[in-house]
């Protein structure tokens, strides 16, 4: 399994993903699910993923020869984010075909997701999640963030405090506790957790972290969070009998 | 959907239900899924019901009707929580067989899962969940609660808070959170939200209660929750630039 999450808000955007592949329980390895294209100077462009490890490969060496040999689309000639994002659900689609129909094949599933963030030229910085089915979808000022793989453990907290107008360093902290709580819950999901945080229009990538399971902050983090999330939780309101109801056994 | 959890601690029961059903996005119902049996004074049963409606109908309809022309195996007469387990796992496996079974009727899904919950006799109190197959599974020293129906997203604040020693209070306070953080991100969850809390060896259901969803107790502990959670995250610990790494662009 896999999580990862895609915040873009209005000072930037903020990347976060676990490390963790498996194919079975007793098959686990540890791979990066962020890479980072290396384009001209008025791109960046990350690409998170999830889903079949060697459909993920497949698709970013695609990528990657595409740009080499100047294909008439390619990372580094797309001109905007929608773009890039259409051209990479072919290259998923297309890889994801070659391999489902390799005879004997039918019961494996070969699907991968992707978010693809960054800012090219003067658009506004952005982030696509590209679905297997090639298509994408963008975040909303109701919904700043995407999410691709284990999505389902890390979402309340997203969903509670995660609004355009956050700061990147607030964006940052509830995206590493999402992930906290998903490693936490889904055994398939775990560090190192790459934290990545691009500042809008500085077509800068030098906020990158990488924290290791036993890393300080992850740890000091996860430990104030646990405290004041316990302080917090005795202090919610008691429950009171006043409000008892009557039950009446119904069968 | 639904999502229903059973806490079984220390103290006693806690048991919360959801009560929205849906036939597909444009056909919801509401359907209380904590159902109470009449039984003799020697035992208290709860049944919490998730999945196919017809079939947890047949299957409730079906232990009413045993009890009442009192066959050789019905709740009234089981002798421990984990035969009455055993009983309601053969009742519903049989029929999801009935209509699985149904001419044209392949690609429809009638399975169902239930948690019974209660205590019978001079046993200790505790709760079952019953998988769609009929087996069944019960909580742990580590694992004090059960989930069915959507679990995922109430699961982190439940495998954080909720110990055997947790007093009922706690543990009914920390399963409304749970609850509502599912309610939060899942629309096809909603309330009433039924809560029951169950005192070990008292035989009494008399801490019944019914939370609509413009509930006062449930607003205020939602919203103190979020103001807490809040406040807890402005005080989590500052990313530092000191901890950056160098990214280098792979692709």
């Amino acid at each position: 399994m896999t999580y990862c999450i895609a915040a873009s808000i209005d000072e930037g955007l903020v990347l976060v993903s676990d490390s963790r592949t498996n194919a079975g329980i007793d098959n686990v390895s540890s791979y990066s699910k962020m890479h980072v294209f290396d384009t001209p100077a008025d791109r960046k462009l990350i690409l998170l993923s999830a889903g079949n490890l060697a459909t993920t490969q497949a698709v970013l060496e695609q990528l990657h020869r595409d740009k080499v040999k100047e294909a008439e689309v390619n990372l580094n000639n797309v001109e905007c984010l929608s773009a890039a994002a259409n051209y990479l659900g072919q290259v998923s689609v297309e890889k994801q075909k070659q391999h489902k129909e390799a005879a004997g094949q039918n019961a494996f599933d070969p699907s991968a997701s992707f978010i693809l963030a960054g800012q090219i030229n003067h658009e506004t910085h952005g982030a696509f999640m590209i679905y297997p089915q090639g298509n994408s979808i963008t975040t909303s000022a109701n919904t700043p963030f995407l999410q691709i793989g284990e999505i389902k453990y890390g979402k309340p907290v997203l969903d509670r405090f995660l609004k355009p107008e956050t700061s990147l360093n607030e964006a940052a902290r509830c995206c590493l506790v999402s992930m906290d709580s998903t490693v936490r819950s889904n055994a398939s999901v775990g560090p190192p957790i790459e934290l990545l945080i691009y500042r809008k229009d500085s077509f800068k990538l030098d906020e990158y972290y990488c924290f290791q399971d036993d890393d300080a902050y992850m740890l000091g983090l996860r430990r104030q969070w646990e405290d004041q999330l316990r302080e917090a939780f005795a202090k919610l309101p008691m429950l009171d009998k006043k409000y008892v109801k009557p039950l009446i056994a119904k069968l």
